[in-house]
């Protein structure tokens, strides 16, 4: 391990201060003799400035922390590549961490780059967190003083900067296209309903019900935690309770893709007999034995924004709560047919 | 921002000593008086002792960081997922740093590691690495002294710790699945050739060529860089040569999926006019519109065992220049048929 400045204090029986004005340069009296013997030994014990000590100083490391809830979902490898991109059009560094959608891990990860002096963060929270723990985690970053983003979480009545998509819009979308071409018995595999995005997925699909006079049955809701195993056990969930299903809505890719398997292993076909429209539109999606109708959310861009919101916020030019949307949009491929009632 | 040590002591006029002494409950001589204005000051500023240099006094922070070379490669995320699991059993931190296959971001990244006192790193090299560059990030850790490991890349002629995959068996594997079953003209998309993986599994594939007594004809491999765009081009450019080709092994999923899309677009049959075998065995390639024959590394087990590595190194137990081996396996699905040859 690279040596500190009261190693090489120690080493050379002078003060930490002397030291470190002579290694970082700055004018001061020390003697001719001392500075060599200085520099010297720095050099033999290996120090090197340690940049987060410049960071604390200079009040920064430009380094971004990224907390995502779910490494293996494809959607957070996205949300990542659009904060490295931005992240690198300004020089800035990235650390990631993953919560594998614990509540303790997100505080772990955020008491940590606070800790390594990170100068903002981006916080896709784990998706088991409550209106409690979701407070929890902005309660902490606002006494920190940190700067910080939420990505694709929401909070109601606080003043914290968002980016976003219109989930309220995206479930509108998945219902609309199902409603229109005649499926009146839809059910969902929810994310987790404690999320607000999952939440608003939910309204719009309510609002679009309504729209077509079709009752809204809550048993045919089921909730899913948005992986892939959860998709799995939705799916099986839903034919357990003997409805005659049209269409399911996922409200993530990562569930539809986990049912496809289950519904694959028994013999039943997508669309012929069942329409499935998933949510995100993750890169898979089109190669597919099933190429998947979806509800495409632009991942990159809402990363890239991200990051620039808080590049800004650094240099003073944003403001600290602000929220930015971005619009979902349907994609049609193969996995949707009509439904024709008798 | 959290207050530092020297904040408060500036803003008690007080030493940094004195301040360092009550703040961290060390016995010395400091006034009544004294110590309720600093405990109260810290207490105003926000002070909260600095885990990095708490870790650089301590030795350790128990945190390793993870280097990968492309997020958006489903591979680099099993890996996390098992460094992960593993760092979770024993409580330590992952932070995890991607180099979008730049040598130059990964001795960012490296540099950023070290300043920020991680206990050791775990480094999955970019694909554009030479062996100069290798040699770098190699000469850099060890002249930090820094734990390291390198996770399936390889470097001959130095004491490194590395865990990776015979890729050597993985070539034969592929091959020999594909000679046994009348294949004659079998192609490569191979990764970046610079790099020891890729250049082991074409041994492998040479390997098998040799038993079956096929001549190895060096225009059926074109050099790929592991990116699902770089599988497009591969196909592309295998076709404008002009060769009637049996099958294409690719080196890795990510590209077999992109040359699966070039294939489809020109109503070119998988595994009917063109069987296809790629390598890694990622989640998705069972549920792709050809099911994907592949050699499956076991990538968490990989990650995991290089986490071990380094949580063992600390405590002293392992050797530095340990090399872990695992086997890959064939899995075979619906991509490839067998060959009548005429």
């Amino acid at each position: 391990m690279r040596a500190t400045l009261k190693q090489v204090a120690e080493a050379t029986n002078l003060s930490v201060t002397t030291v470190s004005q002579v290694l970082n340069n700055r004018s001061c009296r020390v003697s001719k003799e001392n500075r060599e013997r200085i520099l010297d030994t720095a050099k033999k014990m290996k120090y090197r400035p340690n940049q987060v000590a410049v960071g604390l100083v200079k009040g920064s490391t430009n380094t971004i922390g990224l907390v995502i809830s779910d490494i293996r979902n494809v959607f957070f490898s996205s949300l990542a590549k659009g904060v490295e991109d931005e992240c690198q059009r300004h020089n800035w560094n990235v650390i990631l961490c993953n919560s594998n959608d614990r509540h303790a891990k997100d505080m772990q990860n955020l008491r940590m780059l606070v800790d390594k002096g990170v100068s903002g963060i981006i916080l896709g929270m784990a998706s088991e967190s409550t209106g409690e723990m979701v407070q929890e985690c902005i309660d902490f970053l606002e006494n920190e003083d940190m700067p910080y983003i939420l990505a694709d979480r929401y909070i109601e009545n606080r003043q914290v900067g968002i980016v976003c998509v219109d989930h309220v819009r995206g479930g509108y979308l998945a219902a609309d296209h199902l409603l229109k071409i005649g499926h009146r018995t839809i059910a969902c595999v929810t994310g987790p309903l404690n999320l607000y995005d999952s939440q608003q997925r939910l309204e719009g699909y309510r609002k679009a019900l309504e729209e077509y006079g079709v009752p809204y049955n809550p048993d045919l809701i089921v909730e899913g935690k948005y992986t892939f195993e959860s998709g799995e056990q939705g799916i099986e969930c839903l034919f357990q309770k003997g409805y005659q299903i049209d269409a399911v809505f996922f409200f993530n890719d990562m569930m539809a893709i986990g049912a496809m398997k289950w519904l694959q292993a028994r013999g039943i076909r997508i669309p012929e007999d069942l329409s499935v429209v998933g949510y995100d539109d993750i890169f898979v999606d089109e190669f597919l034995s099933v190429p998947l109708t979806t509800i495409r959310q632009p991942v990159e861009q809402l990363g890239c924004a991200a990051a620039k919101q808080l590049i800004e916020r650094k240099k003073g030019d944003a403001k600290k709560d602000e929220r930015i949307t971005f619009a979902p949009e349907l994609i049609e491929r193969k996995s949707v047919i009509a439904c024709e009632h008798p």
